[in-house]
């Protein structure tokens, strides 16, 4: 018996049916919904203890513990769990899967129930508000006024601040991790070439592949290779890889001769295989979109003057997509705003991808931070 | 009359046409070849103020001057020229296209003699080394024995760097800009994605393209986009179109919302117009295969030995495809190889492609070093 696996108990995932029209930011509806969400631990009588987990935009609501058979937990398993970062013995952990995602939530290939067809192209284009705005209704459902905490990483982590913004009266605590206010030229660059990278493929067929019983596997693989690359720091695919070959001796051929290019190409052929195109477009468009301080000409410190959760700033040295000093630039507002703000830029070497792993000193921040009265 | 346009005069293409078999590294050979070059400048008497252009990725020979009605004048018409960092009133300028290239020189697009068809994915992988090789055989024809310099950015630098050590009696001084002794990892993972981009394209036909009377241009458009996030710094990008809206609106659909997104689109269509893909894809093989010292068990001091030439490192601070650091690593070689080194890193927001621009100190810096005795 594998006292790991065993930890968290038997997870299986639930689902919250909404079935009532919602408004989105871009002036669109949606008739009705279902949200696919996974809890680990017990809620307690006050419902207080109840944290909210956000993924980022690969993720999903199987963020810890081990499905039937799986040898591979949830994404987040290492920071999640008894006696974890995120300890399941004292919290009550809801981590649901985005509305627009491809794990089971409504997103672009579902069916749209107002069609009777699948949504493909026609899903609309979400924001962070729209999906902390659903994430409030599931908080209803399951009768939590108040989030103890709401944390995530990258993508996740502009959920947990726009939380703070949106509902200041319905969360104590807000960790943000690995993220920005706002994404740069650079980063939309990079989404841009991923999503262009979709959009070209043949097989993309304007979005309606599922209908056309095809899939833009080339494309959807070509922007997870770019996209993998930014994750990682150029440190740690020196020290995964260096310029080990793969064979030998160098190919003289256009054959993946350094490990580091059959690395990608793996990354790339797995994704492609298990995720949805559409999706994937969307969750980029999500993060370009990411800009509450736009809604005050740019203000961030205005913006963040609703806050009235207790603020975790967590980055990564060798982060290059989010860097350190993007969410200095963060703090900086929460200090010119008044707020309370702690902020830790942590030594790592995993890039971007760091905040997946449980680092001694990661682990302990978030644990302290959430234990805090 | 344009001064500035006619102050190189008329610029006409020469070729050389080298009608013997060469030896490749890669243990394969070619019947003959061509290669076409651009002089600026006059050679002296003695033949001792020749300078050698190595260009980059996608360069050409045509760095300087203005070709008759063209408003766009050579890559690097900023460094080459009267009175400029590589001053045409005392140096005679040679830029070639080098080997494998697609303007004018055997390339993939080329016929091969030998079967009389295009040459396309059979077209041998080169090296630097090869490149320097061949370079070496058009120095003979135009009979200089000794380069005042060579000098190159980029994939330039590590010809630059190449020269002085295959033929240490042959080069006076080199100059290295941009560059570095090795790719990295991170390097060599975007040359990969670009190389998937090309190949996975459905009119890639195995790189038989020309004879398939297509062209994998949405492969080569990507790969390009890619590239050129790498060439620009995150901050010359946030200068440039930062946040930047095209339309008054975020559109809320999968169209280009923000400049930046327009700019690469461009940038990939026209370069995809314009550029073999089996060019490309030779280019970023070359790129990932130099590392001199591989051949010395890693050891770029004992590398470094045989070098007789003087040598200018110079670096960019915000340059993230080849960095400070990068350049520091050769420097650092050179000085344990008690070879004579000056080292530059020059401030610049413009990331890699600050190579292409006359920044004065950058100016001033090449122009001593090119006229110290």
């Amino acid at each position: 018996m594998n006292k790991e696996k065993d930890s968290l108990g038997k997870i299986i995932p639930n689902l919250f049916n909404y079935k009532e029209e919602i408004n989105l930011e871009s002036g669109k509806k949606i008739k009705s919904f279902e949200m696919i969400y996974e809890t680990y631990g017990q809620l307690n009588d006050s419902k207080s203890n109840a944290i909210l987990i956000c993924h980022a935009l690969s993720g999903s609501h199987h963020s810890a513990g081990y499905y039937d058979g799986d040898s591979k937990p949830g994404w987040w398993n290492g920071l999640i769990g008894p006696s974890k970062a995120i300890d399941t013995n004292k919290y009550f952990v809801v981590s649901p899967n985005n509305l627009g995602g491809c794990h089971g939530s409504t997103g672009p290939s579902s069916v749209n129930p107002e069609t009777g067809k699948i949504y493909g192209p026609d899903f609309p284009v979400l924001t962070v508000e729209d999906w902390v705005n659903t994430q409030a209704l599931l908080a209803d459902h399951l009768g939590i006024d108040i989030w103890h905490a709401v944390i995530g990483g990258s993508l996740g982590g502009m959920q947990a601040l726009q939380w703070s913004i949106s509902y200041p009266d319905r969360i104590m605590k807000s960790c943000v991790i690995a993220a920005a206010s706002k994404l740069s030229a650079q980063n939309i660059a990079f989404n841009e070439v991923a999503r262009q990278a979709i959009t070209t493929d043949p097989d993309f067929h304007g979005g309606n592949y599922l209908s056309s019983n095809s899939s833009p596997k080339s494309g959807l693989r070509l922007a997870r290779m770019v996209g993998h690359i930014t994750y990682l720091s150029d440190e740690s695919m020196k020290e995964k890889f260096g310029r080990d070959l793969k064979e030998e001796k160098l190919g003289f051929g256009f054959g993946a001769d350094f490990q580091v290019e059959s690395y990608l190409r793996h990354q790339g052929d797995s994704f492609s295989g298990s995720f949805d195109a559409n999706t994937y477009l969307l969750m980029t468009k999500i993060l370009d979109y990411f800009d509450p301080a736009s809604k005050n000409n740019g203000d961030l410190v205005k913006t963040l003057g609703p806050i009235k959760a207790n603020t975790l700033i967590i980055s990564f040295t060798t982060d290059w997509r989010f860097s350190s000093a993007r969410s200095e630039e963060l703090v900086n507002g929460f200090i010119g705003a008044g707020k309370r703000v702690n902020y830790l830029n942590i030594e790592s070497k995993l890039g971007h991808d760091s905040f997946l792993f449980p680092e001694k000193r990661y682990v302990e921040a978030i644990n302290s931070f959430l234990n805090s009265k």
